[in-house]
């Protein structure tokens, strides 16, 4: 065995680490159509923990779903002119309707539509359009819809779960009365959002606005929940738009108001995907693979029964039964524990480090030794690999929802922790160059969040482009002092957040 | 008020009364997009429903979730000729992969891609060529994958839930070592479909092989469940397909056996979409609109608070608030009683035939009266809409799972009588060629499921085509006796079901 399950380390070589996790772990693989991925069950497996939490948030939050066409007319993109411009990039367009044989034995499109169609990057105008049918007057508002969804950004540079060609995600959409109830809705789905990153992820995130080069094509304001990866570098977790009137306007969402007279509806959007499983590979896992989060672990708990002969098998077995039962009458984060027995015939320590390598919060051996001690060997996936401790079977099921929230805590600690140790506010331009130059001397990676005054201005971006960094947002939490932008001079009343970013 | 809430009546014109159902119980429309359907949140939310009880059955009997890309490669598609041939006149096809203004200020398709890419009717091909990459030896079998998708199939005449150009649905995917194991499998996921149908649906259903000719493209017996809509015709309600080794060779699919010798898997694959949503419409609802049978109602039971004054108002809400917690700390099916107060302000009547149009199997009227006299009057949806009972209020949460069992019961039980008053055995062409031009005297649609003995043969086709009748399926089940094809005189073991359908 190696030092670690997984080579390259972090420090070795940091993307090739990520790729190499998502292996070991049996993620999802990259496909043989360009630039899509195969999610395989055990990545799906986190992907639907991760819906089911979220749903429940949005349905909590007075929203329902519904389903809107996978197909977008042309005609609909060119309503809002920024909003083509940011998608019209990377769509996929459908120009046919069927396929014919040629005399070569080749498949021929054929059956040209008049008009093409776009595979959905987004559903804002298929979305604005149906909303302007079943907008009539101000008691029809709000309209608060969510989609489940597949959607399509040609990438040429896809990266398994954080860019890729088609991705799964959610997409809020909804139409207000006012202004003031459209931005109160986008910074609730933002604390939506932030709550779950934070309290079933355990990812730290910082949310503010984004500044105007970086919004939603066709937004008046975007938010975001910025995470910080093992490499410093910045990850975009979730995002909730203002849309203003803008779509509104393009799309004809009009109603009537109390006193009869004809507005148009305020709305926003709001998403999270797939990608959020990346973050959560690179927030938390190690040399040895992935490291989960206990509420989003498909099973929270593995029991690996140890024995040599028939004998033993029967009663080492008949004992894992019987704490899967008491496991499963016990509740973690109001959900009965999650819990799977292993009873593969495989070479054990082949086995355990499957386990380790797919990330499961708690490892439990049990032996005809333990049997007779009337204990259990507890592996936690938050220490190092051949760190046992022997519990009492007698209360272990009782202990479990304890030791998983102090896995919970622990990894939250950890993240925090390593974001603010690369995380520094700084006065100068002068002091970012030499930040993302490497002035840190972090182990991977150089810089990480800069908090800087600065403008929200063109020439900021033209000033960072050479250091690849970004303004990433406006922390909206914490004391913060107002400033002279550090390129343009100009005064502004809080820090942004500075990173390179994925 | 009409007599009826729905106009036409079923009776009246059966396709249109389909139509305004769906209109007056909200639950989808036609898009903008050709073919494609809307499902508005009341329809996604029976989807949902249905998702969440399939999801269950299918993790308990071992498969697990996975996604697969959107996109299939034309060269993927030629490998299983047949499969080409039943797919390729209905598949959209995406050629480019940009757009660009044209100097008209027009979005043009640019980026044309090397190879055009299909979007998915259905995903046998790209799931076959992850099976051969990760299948090598017999120790990795079976493979037991399942994905929620949309998929696409080109549709001229859309009919939304039964027949559009996108839909939802799940289809399973599984490879096995021997042919026993993949046709086990095929029958054991036919029964999960017609277990479903019947007990959570409360749809009858006839499963059975279909003859070579209705076959899916590619497979080597396709067996299907059949239902009865209230106009006669058969829909096929879920389809599971023993593929052989056909998709195998084509996406080589191979695994080494025990010996170390090498063999081609046996696959299978098996769906039902939100086509179901349309089954449940057409068998149980009636004149005044949407019957949902209970276990898929996304509210079991509407509590409808009634009052003048304020603190009536209060007095009703209370009560109403206390009996919904007592229901929701009741289960039916395993699962806390669904159950929503309407206390939206609006017209008495109005919102009470909102209710029975969208199918809510119990509504509950409490007044100040009601409460003087400790009742609640209750209105099922499986009887006449002013058909009351007072029911005390005491006991009523516990009577509810009862009052629920009872109309799923009933539904079940009326859909199977109207199946069995509209079936007949027929020893004859012409007595089939009478049976379908109206000789039972129904009252809406001709005919219904004939029984007949007929060979798969083409020229049993042929003498159907006229009539517009197919060969449904050999029902498995009951009793039955060999005879002579009345058609072609063969000597087959069975009676087919012959029926027109959607």
């Amino acid at each position: 065995m190696p030092d670690h399950a997984i080579s390259p380390t972090r420090a070795e070589d940091y993307p090739e680490w990520y790729q190499q996790v998502v292996r070991a772990a049996d993620l999802a693989e990259p496909s043989p159509v360009r630039g899509c991925m195969v999610i395989k069950p055990h990545g799906y497996a986190i992907w639907e923990r991760m819906q089911a939490i979220l749903d429940r948030m949005f349905k909590a939050t007075g929203h329902q779903n519904a389903y809107f066409p996978l197909f977008i007319p042309l005609s609909y993109l060119e309503k809002e002119a920024k909003h083509v411009e940011g998608f019209a990039k990377e769509c996929a367009v459908v120009t046919h309707h069927r396929l014919e044989l040629s005399p070569e034995g080749k498949l021929v499109p054929t059956g040209k539509l008049e008009e093409p169609l776009v595979v959905r990057p987004t559903s804002e105008t298929i979305i604005g359009e149906m909303f302007s049918r079943w907008v009539q007057s101000w008691r029809d508002l709000p309209l608060l819809v969510n989609q489940w969804a597949n959607v399509v950004r040609w990438e040429m540079r896809p990266r398994v779960f954080l860019r890729t060609a088609e991705f799964l995600w959610q997409e809020g959409h909804t139409a207000h009365a006012t202004r003031e109830e459209a931005v109160e809705e986008t910074l609730r789905m933002l604390d939506v959002y932030a709550t779950f990153a934070e309290r079933d992820l355990a990812i730290p995130v910082i949310r503010g606005p984004k500044p105007a080069a970086e919004r939603f094509p066709g937004a008046v304001e975007t938010y975001s929940i910025e995470a910080m990866m093992q490499d410093g570098k910045a990850l975009q977790a979730g995002t909730s738009h203002f849309l203003g009137q803008n779509f509104a306007r393009a799309q004809g969402i009009r109603f009537a108001g109390p006193s009869g007279a004809e507005e148009f509806c305020w709305t926003t959007s709001w998403g999270v995907s797939t990608r959020l499983v990346g973050a959560v590979i690179m927030t938390h896992s190690d040399d040895d693979g992935l490291v989960l989060p206990p509420r989003i672990a498909p099973a929270q708990v593995v029991l690996l029964p140890i024995h040599r002969t028939p004998e033993e098998r029967e009663q080492v077995l008949a004992a894992c039964r019987r704490l899967e039962e008491e496991l499963r009458a016990t509740s973690f984060a109001d959900e009965p524990v999650r819990v799977r027995i292993d009873a593969r015939d495989m070479r054990g320590g082949e086995k355990t480090w499957q386990h380790v390598k797919q990330g499961v919060p708690l490892r439990v051996e049990i032996g005809p030794r333990d049997l007779a001690a009337g204990t259990v060997s507890v592996t936690r996936r938050d220490r190092p690999p051949k760190e046992r401790s022997g519990l009492p079977i007698a209360g272990f099921a009782a202990a479990v929802p304890g030791l998983l929230a102090e896995i919970e805590r622990g990894l939250f600690g950890r993240a925090r922790e390593f974001r603010d140790r690369r995380s520094a506010p700084l006065d100068s331009l002068e002091a970012v160059r030499g930040y993302f130059a490497g002035d840190g001397g972090s182990e991977i990676g150089d810089g990480g969040f800069a908090h800087v005054h600065v403008a929200d201005d063109p020439a900021v971006a033209a000033a960072l482009d050479p250091l690849k960094v970004t303004v990433r947002c406006v922390p909206m939490e914490g004391g913060d002092e107002p400033g002279r932008c550090v390129v343009t001079g100009q005064p502004v009343p809080r820090r942004s957040v500075l990173a390179r970013s994925y």
